[in-house]
C-alpha cells in the first residue's frame, strides 16, 4: 500500500517536515558500481563476495522502490538501469536531488568520519536546509592527543570550542570495547597516565577505556545531548557488547543531559525500556530503517512499545550514496504510516493522537533537546 | 477494531471469565494527577520529567481509550477531561467499577508490597469476585529476621503459617542480584551465618544471596506454584540479569513444583522455550500486555510460539490505579482476540480450537496448578 | 489464509522444489502415541507431562491442518482421529506419503543421530528425491577416539574419507559448551593431551573443548559448508550460550568456507545480521518454522531482515516422524507466501522480485554452496 491520501494522518506524514538527528555527509566524487553496492552493506567491513550484490537486500530493493522515481525511473527497475541512470548525474547533483526531496527541515551531522564527504556547510547548501555539527568525542580525542601539554585541558578546550556552535556530541564507545565494562568516570591522574602511554604509541585509533570514558563524561556535563551508537554497525563492533541495558549503571548517574541511544537494532526493545526508565534517555531509527526496507514497520512498532512518545527521534544516519539520505525519510514515512494506520485502524489510538505523535517524533522531541527553532510547515 | 460480536470466538473471549493470576492492590486514597501519572509509568523510578506526561504513551493511551467508557466519557478523550472526571470518585468508587468491569473471577494477590493499597480481603469485597493470597519470599525472610532464634526455622514456621491459605509464593530474585548467579540451594551452616550478618546490619532491604536462595527453595518445597518476577520492572532491576535463561540449571532441578515466570518482557520469546522444555513452567503476560497498549497483540502473539497452550496464563500485574486492574483484562481480551482471530482467518487454526485455548489461559491453566475450583460462566 | 492461486508468486511457491539442507531421517518402526506426542515438543528431554499434550501447541495444530489431509482426513481433526488413522500405517508408508508430498528434490542428511531412522540411501528411496551426506564432527570424533594411534592423524583420515561423498559439515558445539568461550584452533600438542585424557575417560560424549575446536577448524579447511547448530534445540542447550554472536570473533578468522547457522530461535536477527557482515555466513529456518506452526509467518519476516537474500536457505531438520519432513516445507511454503504476499501486496517489492527470492532461498543458494547441481522443475 502506498501512503494513502484519502486520510489526514497520510496527508501529514507525507508532508511533515523531518529534523535528521543523526546523519554524515554523502558522496562528493564519483564511483565505481563496486564502491556503490559495498555502500548498501553496512555490516561487512571487506568487499562483496562476487556472488553477491548489494541490490539483493531489503536496501538493496528500497533503492529500487523508492530512488528510481526521483531519477525519473519506474519503481522496482532493473539494477543495471538503475546504475546506468545514476550515472548520468554527478554526485553534488544526485545529492541535490535526493536531499531536497527527503523534506529535512534540518541536518545534525556527525562529522567524526567521511573527509571526502560534504561538511556542514556543503549538506546544507546541496539540501537547502539548515545543517548544525554534532562533534564526536573520539575524534576530539585524536585531536588533543596532538595538543601539546596536558591532555585532559587540551581535551576539554577543543570540546567547549568546537561545542560553541555544534548542537550535541557522539561516542562510538560501542566500537572501542563495548557497553559491556566501566563506564565511570576516571580520576584525573589515571587519565594523565593512559594519554601518556596512549600519545608514547602514537595515539593512533583511540581503544583506551579511560580516555574514553574520560571523553564521555566530559560530554555529559556540557549538558547538551550525547548520542550513542548502539547496536547495529560494521563487523568491527562486538554486537553482543552493545546491549543498552549494559548500560543501566552509567544511566542511573548520568544527570539531565539528554543521552540518545541511535540505531539500536536488534536491541530496539531495551532501548524503548531505557527510555521509560530514564527521563534523559532517548531513541532513534536510524541506520535501521534504511536496512529492514520492507520490514521496516515492524522496527518502528517496537520502537513504539515501551517508550514514551516524547522520547523517540527520527534520523537517517544517511552516509556516502545521498539515496541513504532520502531513502530514511521516505522508508520512515512510509513505516509510521502503516502503523499509525493500524493502531487507528483497529481503534486503538485516535487519528488526532496519531497525528500527534508523528509530529513528537518528526522533529518536536529533536527541536526541544536540541534546542533547535521549529520552522512552521 | 473493537472486539467483533460477529463470531463465537469473538462473543467467548468477551465474556469469558479471568483468574487475575498475579496481581496487587490498588489504591485506596485519593492522591494528585501527578502519582496518577507517574503510576503510567513502571520503569522510572524517579518523578516524570517536567516536558514529560505519563498519558503519552501505549499506555496513556490504553487508559483514554479503554477506562473512558467506563467513567462515562468518550473514547480517547482529552487527558484533562479524563483527570477531572477521575477526580469525581473516590478511590473505593473508582474500584468499584473497574475491578467489575474486568470480568474477573478470582485474584491472585502479591501482598508483598503497597500497605496503602487494597488487601486481599477488600480486594474481594470491591471486585465481587474471589481473592486469595500469594506470599512474598522476601517479605516472610523480612518476618523472620525478627524473629529470635534460629532464622531457618522461623521462616519455615512463618511459610508455613502463611501458606496454609494462601495458594502461591513470589520471589523477587530477579531484582536482588538478578539470575545470573549461583541459585542452588545453600548449607544450613551458611544460611546460619547469612542470618546473622544480616540481622546484624539491620534486616533492612534482602540482597542475600544465600537467604535469597534458601527462600526460593524453601518455597520450592511446598509444592505450591511459585511467580518469579522476570524481565521488565523498574529500573532498580538489572534487566539484563533478568534474562530467564539464566535459569536454566535451577530449573533442570526444580522437580515438579510450577514455575511461573511473570511480565516476561523482552524475553517472552525465552520464557516460552522453557516452557516446552520443563513440565513445571508457565508463563505470564501481566504489566507486559498493560504497558504495550496497541502493541499488546504483537506480545501475545510471541507468547503463542513455543510455549504449549496448557502452559500460559492471565494476569494484570495491577498496582495503584484501578484502572490497571481493568485494562490488563481489556487489553488482553482485545490482544487475543486479534491474535486468534489471525490464525483462525487464515486457515492456520479452527475456531473451535481457539476457544479452546482461550480458556487454557483465561482460567483453566491458573485453575488447575493453583487448585482453584472453576467458577462456571 | 491458504496459498491463493491466483497470484503467478502463489503458483510458484506452491511448486518450487526445494532443497532440505538440513534433515535427518524418519523413524521405520512402529510406536507409541506416547512417542509420537514426545516427538512434537523438542525442547523438553523428559516425558511430557500427563497433564499435557503434544497436541495442544503450535506444532500439534499444524500436524491436525497440514498433515492431516495427507492421510485422507479433514484439517483440523480430532488428534485421537489423528492418531487412529495414523496408526493404520506403518512407518515406511507415512514416510513415502509425507517425504513425496514435501516437493522437496535433495535432503541433506545429518546423520550424527538416529541409528533407528532412515539412513541417507533409505531417505532418497522412501521419498524418490537425492539424499547426500552431512558428517557431524562429534561423531568423527567419537570414531577417531576409537582408532588406535595418534588422534588428530586419525580424526583427519576418517573426516576425509567421509567428506568424500559427504556435502558438508555439522557441529553441536552449542550443546557442547557453547560459543562464550575460545573457538580458536588448538596447537597440536593440547590436541594430543586432551585426546589422550578423553580416550583414558572412556571417550564417551565429547565435551572437551579443545577436541571440539580441533575438529571444527579441521571442518573450515575442506571448503565444503560447515553447519552449526545455533539457538532452539533441547534443554541439554544453554539456549544463552549459542547467540550467534558470541561467534564473531570465530567469523572474522573463517575465511571462505561457508557457515551455516541453523534454527537460529531467538536469535535469528542476530543470525541475519553475521550473514550481512560475513560473506561466508549463512542462515535456516530449520526446526523453528516447524514449531512455530501459525507463527512462522513472523519468523520468516524477520529472517528477511538483515540477511542479503542470497544468504537464507530452506531446512525442515525434520527428525522422526515422517510428518516433519513434510511439515518444514508447507509451514515454509505458507509462511514465505504471507510475507512476500504482504511486501508485494504494499508495493514495497514487484511480483518478479519476490518471485526470484523463494528461487533463491527453496534451492539456488543451498545448490550453489553445496555444490548440488539442480534439477530443472
Amino acid at each position: 500500500m502506498e501512503v494513502s491520501y484519502s486520510s489526514a494522518l497520510a496527508r501529514h506524514i507525507d508532508e511533515v517536515a523531518l529534523i535528521d538527528q543523526h546523519v554524515h555527509g554523502c558522496w562528493l566524487t564519483a564511483g565505481e558500481r563496486r564502491r556503490f553496492e559495498n555502500a548498501l552493506n553496512e555490516a561487512n567491513t571487506a568487499p562483496l563476495a562476487d556472488f553477491d550484490s548489494g541490490f539483493d537486500s531489503q536496501l538493496g530493493f528500497s533503492v529500487r522502490n523508492h530512488c528510481a522515481p526521483i531519477l525519473g525511473l519506474p519503481r522496482h527497475v532493473d539494477p543495471q538501469v538503475y546504475w546506468d541512470r545514476r550515472r548520468e548525474f554527478d554526485e553534488a547533483a544526485l545529492a541535490r536531488l535526493f536531499l531536497r526531496a527527503a523534506g529535512v527541515s534540518d541536518w545534525l551531522v556527525d562529522t567524526g568520519i567521511g573527509n571526502a564527504t560534504a561538511d556542514v556547510a556543503t549538506l546544507s547548501e546541496l539540501s537547502g536546509g539548515r545543517a548544525f555539527e554534532v562533534v564526536r568525542l573520539e575524534q576530539v580525542a585524536e585531536q588533543a592527543a596532538q595538543e601539546p601539554g596536558d591532555y585532559a585541558s587540551a581535551f576539554e578546550e577543543i570540546l567547549h570550542r568546537r561545542m560553541a556552535t555544534a548542537v550535541g556530541t557522539k561516542s562510538i564507545l560501542a566500537y572501542r570495547g563495548g557497553f559491556d565494562g566501566d563506564v565511570t568516570e576516571p580520576p584525573a591522574s589515571q587519565v594523565a597516565e593512559a594519554a601518556a602511554r596512549w600519545r608514547d604509541q602514537g595515539s593512533t585509533r583511540l581503544h583506551d577505556r579511560i580516555l574514553l570514558r574520560f571523553g564521555l563524561h566530559q560530554a555529559l556535563r556540557l549538558g547538551k545531548p550525547v548520542q550513542l551508537h548502539v547496536g547495529f554497525g560494521d563487523r568491527d563492533c562486538d554486537l553482543h557488547k552493545t546491549n543498552p541495558l549494559y548500560l543501566l549503571d552509567f544511566l542511573r548517574h548520568s544527570g539531565d543531559t539528554p543521552i540518545v541511544l541511535l540505531h539500536c537494532y536488534p536491541y530496539e526493545r531495551e532501548a524503548g525500556y531505557l527510555a521509560q526508565a530514564f527521563n534523559n534517555v532517548y531513541l532513534d531509527c536510524g541506520l535501521s530503517v534504511n536496512y529492514l526496507g520492507a520490514r521496516g514497520p515492524a522496527f518502528i512498532a517496537r520502537q513504539l512499545e515501551m517508550a514514551p512518545f516524547r522520547k523517540i527521534m527520527y534520523s537517517s544516519d544517511g552516509f556516502g550514496p545521498a539515496e541513504l539520505h532520502f531513502l530514511g525519510a521516505a522508508l520512515w514515512r512510509n513505516g509510521i504510516h502503516r502503523v499509525l494506520r493500524g493502531f487507528v485502524d483497529s481503534g486503538d489510538w485516535s487519528e488526532a493522537d496519531a497525528i500527534r505523535v508523528v509530529d513528537l517524533i518528526a522533529h518536536h522531541n529533536a527541536a526541544r533537546i536540541y534546542h533547535l527553532g521549529e520552522r512552521t510547515n
